[in-house]
């Protein structure tokens, strides 16, 4: 009864979300992942209350640890008084997989605490699905209110890693001996990382790991902003102020340059990709049966997919 | 000059390329695969004289041999005197990137034979870019006539486990040990496997990783198809001819009856994914400077990108 009565316009759904309902929130990141219906409408009104909160990705082979620094981090944040979200993407890989519940354990830290919200989103299965979605949750915790927003992945595929360029500042964690078990493509994970930090830096060989960075990062500056490279101890937790600090310090760098125009490209691949969601439901809405005849002939191998896709598109004339 | 007399009809390039031209060849699939201008009129050529040539998945973790064994694969094949092309797909992940290059120089064995053909496909960088180019370069390699299609694909991430989706047989290579080093998600990979093969048969451990891949194999049995399991040394080679028999033995097993349903539900999400595309080609055909000027509008944050998008997909009527 209590269900059929809630108010679901989109509206309703965020003043609920910001007024601290979670299971409301939950729904409308679950609204959102799944696109289920509404979800667009869902999407512009958090757009509405969007203040661009801060976006830091977190990424770093299994076992760096990433969600021991993270859980550090949101301490810090929350003690400098802002609120934060957590959306944790496990890309769920059979090779990778990681041991993603348990360190979600760790998290418990901050059950209770209504500044804080985590998520994971779930990715297998659904082609293309995480990058998709990932864009979209994060719009909704920024609408939700939430000062930070913290992109924590795995960055070992494609998907995941596309996932960082929706982040305002991208964290690389590595542990000490990094080097030897990243035997390519070092090129791209300095590419990608704005702070670099070593953790797990009680063990031999950190000092060597951030002079082997260091060096790397003084070859390839190209840009105004030379990354930093910090030591942490996620455990213990040891480093964590430093490691916020240098955080803050690609934030006041961004908004003095070019924050507004990464924020601006984004919005306008938020774009393209609504419009090629939106179009797709348009024309499954018009032709429905006459594309599932197209589909048919096309399982039956009569015609091949692009010719057949050429007439359903035909059919918006 | 040469270039500019070229007849670049669909028609004329696919049967360049069925004669043999592997300069057009690689053309057709750079076209594919950057989605250029003329992409879906080749793809409807190619799909024309696609034969369903035999599409085997394999894939394991960074440094399992899988390069190796698609070597020795492609000699197995070959001496059966069919012909087979190779796409390897590769993540350029930062964490796991591995020796791409390094393991293509093996594959200089088929240098010279007509009968081979090997290409790479770029990954990271384009959202989307792999999980949506990898159907389409299979069609094309179909199309131009070759008899078995091996999609080598490192399977760490989203985006690469779910282009063996687009394989008729998938083949999980692993190593002595690997159970260690996969400390979760075995579930997953077994999931995916038709077959599978345990690698560097000759280092300790390997019976171990054999007993332990075929009692889970008992324990997940749902299907009718129960994987094998199959020791080789692929440097040697050693079990290569044990290993292609395994995959006959699931082409004969999939051809009595999952194969037709497996491949129209492929076409059916190859149409649907070529609609989509179709469609975004179309509108801003139609209404560029219009959306042009919306997004403009979102760039500065004065109208949100799904209510723009709604406004673009409105302009259809």
């Amino acid at each position: 009864m209590t269900d059929s009565n809630r108010d679901t316009a989109p509206e309703a759904v965020v003043a609920r979300v910001r007024r601290g309902d979670r299971r409301a929130l939950a729904r409308a990141i679950s609204t959102v992942e799944e696109n289920r219906a509404g979800g667009p409408e869902l999407l512009a009104a958090f757009h509405e209350h969007a203040h661009n909160a801060r976006r830091i990705g977190i990424t770093g082979a299994p076992g760096a640890g990433k969600s021991t620094l993270s859980t550090e981090l949101i301490s810090v944040i929350r003690a400098s008084g802002a609120s934060v979200a957590v959306m944790a993407i496990d890309p769920s890989s059979p090779f990778t997989g990681g041991a993603i519940l348990g360190d979600r354990i760790r998290m418990q830290d901050h059950i209770g605490d209504e500044g804080v919200y985590i998520r994971s989103l779930a990715s297998r299965g659904h082609m293309g699905g995480m990058s998709a979605s990932a864009p979209k949750v994060a719009v909704v915790l920024d609408g939700a209110g939430f000062d930070v927003v913290l992109m924590e992945t795995v960055g070992v595929g494609q998907a995941e890693v596309e996932v960082l360029g929706e982040a305002d500042t991208t964290l690389v964690v590595v542990t000490p001996g990094w080097g030897d078990s990243v035997q390519a493509n070092k090129a791209g994970l300095l590419e990608i990382g704005d702070v670099f930090v070593v953790n797990k830096a009680d063990r031999p060989g950190a000092d060597d790991a951030v002079r082997d960075l260091e060096m790397m990062l003084d070859l390839g500056l190209t840009e105004d902003w030379r990354p930093p490279v910090v030591q942490t101890v996620a455990l213990e937790p040891k480093g964590i102020d430093e490691l916020w600090q240098a955080l803050e310090s690609h934030a006041v760098y961004l908004s003095d340059g070019e924050l507004a125009g990464r924020r601006a490209a984004r919005a306008r691949r938020e774009t393209r990709d609504a419009v090629r969601e939106l179009l797709l439901a348009e024309i499954l809405d018009r032709s429905g049966p006459a594309i599932a005849e197209l589909l048919d002939e096309v399982s039956a191998g009569r015609l091949d997919p692009w010719s057949a896709a050429s007439k359903i598109v035909a059919r918006l004339d």
